[in-house]
């Protein structure tokens, strides 16, 4: 397969590379680094993105800004961030990428685990990834062509703990190698509308 | 108690007036109607509309426009439209009415059925409502002096199916007055964090 990976520079972006690229041409995107340049937050970058690498069977995003603070102190400017880069960006991979995409091919997004186990400052971050969720289910089950689209909610990753683990008490994280599974799974398996939950389980 | 309810003029507003007004003083807030006007689509709007009522115990929304379409044909700017007006324009009213909301008070939104329960044109109001419903959660865990915040996915009302029963094949439809339960519980329950979803099961 053809797999466009952006956020390929990023810690779960580098594993699910380092997966996927065993068996398949994957093209890195970043917004600096790669083998072509993307800024998600910027839908005319996109456009370009897809112009230069063409049709494709699979995309991935492990990309994706958010702003996080106390929720007292959120601005709509700050919401914006979110909106504009992980939320958005993502979908618009999506809806700009429905035209290149091949027939059975799939788009896999990436949400997390604080929209169903928030954290204290997170409250963006529970709103983005929970709109990405709502997104997959409902564009699932109109893509055209037998195009599939899944997003995974990993854990919070090892390689993550010394920026990171501060923010998230008593959190179980896994190794990137471990999320990887999920876009392994996503782009190489036969569902639909899923949400793949790695390295935690969902308490309600 | 003084509530203050947004979309009291909507059919779902409307039966949660006739609830609610029977025991508390509910100040009544429309675009173009009710006793204080504001468009939650516009952040300054939502400032004056909490500058002329103070201080308050509850505040319900009921209001938010989302554009409805085929996913190929959604643009960045259709998304827009749930972005600035259900999605961010309740979250805003959240964020701005935090300084004004009593010890104790509550805030109550609204989502829908279509973050888990999709129809074909939906994919916007997926993403909104799974967002609205991943901010709530968030926002219960920091919100200070026993503020709490739930959110209410109603099913399809009665009032609502000759318009929009047709997109909706197979759908049960609830009276408006029994969605208004959900938002009744909000204010006089205790709960914090909960979707409640109103008239039909998530069936994950």
């Amino acid at each position: 397969m053809k797999i466009i990976l952006v956020g390929a520079s990023g810690t779960i972006g580098q594993a699910v590379h380092a997966d996927l690229s065993q068996r398949h041409e994957v093209i890195r995107v970043g917004r600096t680094s790669g083998d072509v340049h993307a800024d998600i937050g910027d839908s005319d970058s996109i456009k370009r993105l897809y112009l230069q690498v063409g049709e494709f069977d699979a995309l991935i995003s492990t990309a994706g800004d958010v702003h996080y603070g106390p929720l007292d102190e959120l601005t709509p400017e700050q919401f914006d961030i979110g909106l504009r880069s992980k939320l958005m960006g993502q979908v618009n991979l999506v809806t700009l990428g429905l035209a290149l995409v091949r027939a059975g091919g799939s788009f896999t997004l990436t949400s997390g685990q604080l929209n169903d186990d928030p954290i204290r400052q997170g409250a963006s971050s529970s709103l983005v990834n929970g709109g990405l969720e709502g997104f997959v289910r409902g564009a699932a089950i109109e893509l055209p062509r037998g195009v599939r689209i899944n997003v995974v909610s990993p854990a919070l990753v090892e390689e993550s703990l010394p920026t990171f683990g501060k923010f998230f008490p008593g959190t179980k994280a896994i190794p990137a190698r471990e999320a990887a599974l999920g876009y392994v799974k996503s782009v190489e398996g036969a569902q639909t509308g899923r949400v793949y939950r790695i390295g935690w389980t969902r308490d309600d």
